[in-house]
């Protein structure tokens, strides 16, 4: 699951400061029962079929800038090794069909349940963003155009415009990623943030059929 | 503004994951104009009479632990020197009249900002907390309940159910709060998480009358 492990990167901190570190999330292990491949993970993981609405598509909010690198990544898709990963309301969604290691249960009951970077639904107020991920070289681009809804201290948030955020896989240990972060403006002049953080990836399973 | 400081601290990594570190708050010095007593900030910072929405008030989604809390701390508020702290929509609202330092002006846009915690509308989907802050013992209380729409890693988040956060001041340098902040079970049987960070406050000066 090494989209997810990048996808969480991005929001690493958010996570280290309420629930814990280093991160524990369900990732897929290489030798697990979906091989080694990444075609198989990629296939497994942005599924080019579904009823899923895909929230990391353009919409009417979307500044020039993010459009502009939004195309220019999909280009790359075609021939660069670059794959855009689809965004979907819940974490549910994008771990359909695989059995959780004990403990990290998913609720059973009927609530709504939004990924909290999905969770304002007003296009253009919250989070509006899409991860492109390069297998081979270990690293993504998240172009994150921050909304009103999520002020924070004044003036530190670049509201309405695009943060372009470099995830990278400095090194794997094991069970061990470490990763690191660097969210910059389009021309990188400007350095919003820098963050690093470790994740441990379980082994997860297919679910049996029942 | 020694009480944002403490309500920043609650939500230290996520700042720090995307917008750096140390944080940058607007902080009110000591020595301002608004003088050094606790009295002074905390009228201040605490109207008691405000046509601002309180959103820190109990609503039918608190949980009766969470409710249960609400009605201790706030008696403690009678006598026991806590205060509890008034959170409304936008930041804006809480520094309303005050001067920023340059660079970290507010945008004068008629958007409609929110703090990112206030961000989701529905009652209990997203954050629901209030705090209790302890000026002489420099320290604050936050009950924490998340929602079904602050969904992250599956089984970290104790969604509908009470964390309490437990933010201290360990000591102040200059212009400098080493703040560290632990997240547990109301029994303290379980460690949600634990952070620290360190905080720069700013001089803030009351806006000269137009």
């Amino acid at each position: 699951m090494i989209r997810r492990g990048f996808q969480a990167a991005v929001r690493l901190g958010q996570h280290r400061a309420l629930f814990g570190g280093p991160q524990v999330l369900p990732r897929l292990n290489l030798t697990s029962a979906f091989g080694s491949s990444t075609d198989s993970l990629v296939s497994r993981f942005c599924p080019e079929k579904t009823d899923l609405k895909d929230y990391a598509l353009p919409n009417a909010s979307w500044c020039p800038d993010m459009l502009d690198l939004y195309q220019e990544f999909l280009e790359k898709t075609k021939t660069d090794g670059w794959i855009k990963l689809p965004s979907f309301k819940s974490n549910r969604d994008h771990i359909q069909g695989l059995k959780l290691p004990s403990g990290l249960a998913v609720a059973s009951d009927k609530s709504d349940w939004r990924i909290f970077t999905r969770c304002i639904q007003v296009e253009g107020q919250g989070y509006e963003y899409v991860i492109f991920f390069h297998p081979s070289e270990k690293k993504s681009i998240c172009l994150f155009q921050p909304g009103p809804y999520l002020e924070g201290a004044p003036g530190l948030i670049p509201v309405g415009s695009l943060a372009v955020l470099n995830v990278h896989v400095e090194k794997i240990e094991d069970q061990k990623l470490y990763m690191s972060c660097i969210a910059q403006s389009r021309d990188q002049q400007t350095v919003y943030a820098k963050c690093s953080g470790i994740f441990l990836q379980l082994q997860l399973e297919e679910e049996s059929p029942q």
